[in-house]
């Protein structure tokens, strides 16, 4: 790995502005108007070092919803409060190879639970396992958790996004009953949904999601501080499902092409990092047809391959 | 065709002693626990001919609901209420060859609507196309129409059995949901899925459907007072469809072996006719593998094959 | 029903001419060249009554090839050869739903049987059943089988096509190799290929298949000669075959529409019937998505519904 | 990571001899007889350091067949042929979800090339693509290949296996003619299996794949002499998809549980490494539902737990 610092900062601003014309082939998500009005051309990307300290370059003040992106860390949060004995009996380890909410192998494939906790259903599961007496008190704790791995109490629920998302959610919705009907969730369903709508609709900003990756590529532990936030094994894990499954169905792809843990979400945010070194948040409204940031991706491949970031 | 009464009165004792053991093989359902109550062992046959008389055979004194044998006259009302147009919009006319709960079509085949009307997902459209200013003004509607065409005002909905499906139908509430997604089922879920539940749970006996299949036998016309209840045309759909579709995913098998239009119910009914000749109910509440009547079937054999009653 | 036979002479030229235009909407199969040459605007039907007489219109004298058509009678040979018990092991009774090559429910559902003998799957596993002491004496067998039902000594294999065929099955070759696999083939692939290429490549005329399919009309026997050629039984399971899956993936859709027992072929040839009264015979190379050609189910719409044919 | 050699040394006995009754267990591949006649309860390690000496433990005295081992060098093989813009034209870079020989994705999901190239259709594929004026040519090649790289001319075809597996691989010909017809290969099928089966039946023993991981793991260099024998990028592609796809349809749980890239092979082989530092082969035959050495995945556990060797 080349890590030069001066060569980096010099090197973005040519790679942000050859990546952004990349969105042009791609599609804001449209599902719920929250979503639909995003700037299409935006392109951003923070890098976090372990000092704490921000390279930053693009539309980095770009305010978007975690989306998918939020999984990861409420798949840390389940097994923080359950251990992986518990949260192994309700997903899989499995990459799909199907739509992040298809349902083909919960009728197909036994025991029936999802195959990973990043595709939908699979993350829906681990809502249910987030601890907490109320819907409310468990949506809380992922708020305090999320804000304390972001370092920052300003970030919220966009309640815009979350009532649009639950109003909209008929697939999600689907998935969920399929689940209770296989014995995977145990609890009111919709209960359940509002959790999981809630922690998507978590609004961030680059600087924030680049700050939650730093931990991670430190292991768990705040580089600054010395405070361990989460377990190393579970961050490893953690990792390891975003290699295998976190660009949705093109993860393969992006581990070839990129080679480094990552998340996107359907606002066009990537969260992903170089391992013991920073941490990164992207954002690119544009979508390509497998859910990933079309520009964002693009970026990440250049920043890889020039600086020979990736872990394989 | 032989149809000399005497005879079929003589060896219906018999066709009934021999086909009960069978149900000794099955299941009844157990789902919920009004199913699982019946009588396994239980077997009755009702025949209606065109003047209204009923041979019967067996425990014909039984109460069950109507379950899955309700889809082919909401079917019918549906029609009544839109028109083949309306109604093929929303269902296809194909058997799926897939379970009767199956979602894998609807994710796998364009256009996303149900292969037919009487899978759960057919049916769940199928309701939802009926008309009426509420669900209570819908379900009314149904009953109301069930009560015509069984020439019986005491029929009802059986609140027990309502609650239960309503309550445990985690399945049925995916598919719906699924069905919304694609755009199939425009109304509330919840309200589409009330009128779903209340016409399954419609309590019936082996004459009252024995009476309802005659008037499909005599292409929708009252054999006795001549009133036309039904259009020839929709008449011939729903038969079709129970050819092709009517006993699950054995439906096949069943137009070899029998060679009747029949829909069978999961509470181990059976509504079948000898077209121009007989309408038929039958009751055996242990089930085989693919979810009908293990002794009804037998005994729907034996008669078949012994008064050569196959439509082929 | 109504067949007035001068009524019927009246309304075929009228039917033909409004069916053809329908052809300009289909394609003519092209995987091999022979099938692509057939000529698209084509139409041609031919009704044999039980005195043997033939009522034809259009582009009777077009020969083609039996294609998915033979596997009616290759069905009803292996039954004779081996039984029903034997045959129903290696094949099921069930509609599919999918394509008339999918591999799907092979590798889905247990025993790995195929659904039905009318899919390429299942006539390809009857092919294996015909008796005989090597590859050419069952073609040979099948041939004198064809030739006799159609009362014709002319009809032969197109050795053009049967070579096309076979150079150009990759998929059939993958289906056989499947059922290899499952052991539901158990002699050698390639030779059981060879016979179901074979009898798909027989040729034929309009007037060849009404004879063939008036055999069937009349449960088996020659109403002329009297002569049983097959039995009954036989004749009613190929029958119900051909309403629940004869028309490929449209089956249910035909026989809502026209409700006759039927087989179509992807050179565009349907068999037909009118049961106990007419054996039909149609030809219209320009096929529909679905495999089957346009202008002949238009045009067997137009006379089911005005002569009030459909058996439902 | 904790590389000191001497624990290592020490600790690998007691590693080996813990595993070892995991094996009872597992099944030993019987598919061919040759197979099936593996010692069940075996197991041995090779671990091949930078300086090229070996620490063994165990049954490290056994031939084996490479059988899916051979996926990543063909697959090296066809990159250093072809170029990745060929490769990826043919096989795609996706974890698949499905069984190492499902054809469900190539009958529906377009465009019906392989998910990637260590299930069996992918590799078949791969197989198409090495160069050589005929099959022996190509399988010359391979085999010149697999001796430099293991450094070792002894290793050679087992006929006895390349026999049975060519005889018995009807799954395998079912899918190379899938594949065939979807245009993915473009030779003759049965040649192309002819070049597929002699390389999966190399035989082999835990050192010399050792040998062949030890290349990997130094980037494709040599890292005594310094020559490069693959390039760079090929080796990180091969990993990468050792990562996401080489343990079979267990890959993510071994990812998560051990956390090296590794590819396993039905004769209970293991071939993995710790990057940069050691060459790795297992073998222990007796396998799990997964097709994975059971007793060799539980001593990788142990090895990379007490050395923390997790990529993540």
């Amino acid at each position: 790995m080349k890590m030069d610092v001066q060569i980096l900062k010099d090197y973005l601003p040519h790679a942000v502005k050859e990546s952004r014309p990349f969105a042009a082939k791609g599609e804001v998500a449209a599902y719920i108007p929250e979503l639909s009005k995003a700037p299409k051309e935006a392109l951003g990307i923070c890098m976090m070092d372990k000092s704490g300290v921000c390279t930053s370059e693009g539309d980095t003040g770009l305010t978007f919803t975690l989306q998918s992106i939020s999984k990861v860390f409420t798949l840390i949060l389940a097994l923080m409060d359950n251990g992986e004995e518990v949260v192994f009996s309700k997903v899989g380890k499995e990459p799909s190879g199907d739509d992040f909410n298809s349902m083909l192998k919960l009728e197909l494939v036994e025991p029936g639970i999802p195959f990973n906790p990043l595709i939908n259903a699979g993350a829906i599961a681990i809502s249910s396992l987030i601890q907490g007496k109320s819907p409310q008190d468990k949506s809380n704790r992922i708020l305090t958790f999320f804000r304390e791995i972001a370092g920052s109490d300003k970030i919220d629920i966009n309640l815009g996004v979350y009532r649009s998302e639950s109003a909209s959610a008929h697939r999600n919705r689907s998935l969920a009953y399929f689940l209770k009907d296989n014995g995977v969730l145990t609890g009111d369903v919709e209960e359940v949904l509002d959790v999981y709508f809630r922690h998507c609709s978590i609004e961030v900003t680059c600087s924030d999601i680049a700050r939650m990756a730093l931990l991670l590529a430190c292991d768990g532990t705040d580089p600054v501080s010395g405070k361990e936030w989460i377990p190393r094994r579970y961050v490893q894990i953690a990792k390891t499902f975003m290699v295998t499954c976190g660009m949705y169905n093109a993860s393969g792809e992006f581990a070839i092409c990129v080679g480094l843990p990552a998340k996107s979400g359907v606002s066009g945010g990537i969260l992903t990092m170089v391992p013991g070194h920073y941490g990164i948040g992207v954002i690119g409204p544009a979508l390509n047809s497998k859910g990933n940031s079309l520009a964002g991706v693009h970026l990440l491949e250049l920043l890889s391959q020039k600086f020979d970031w990736s872990m394989f």
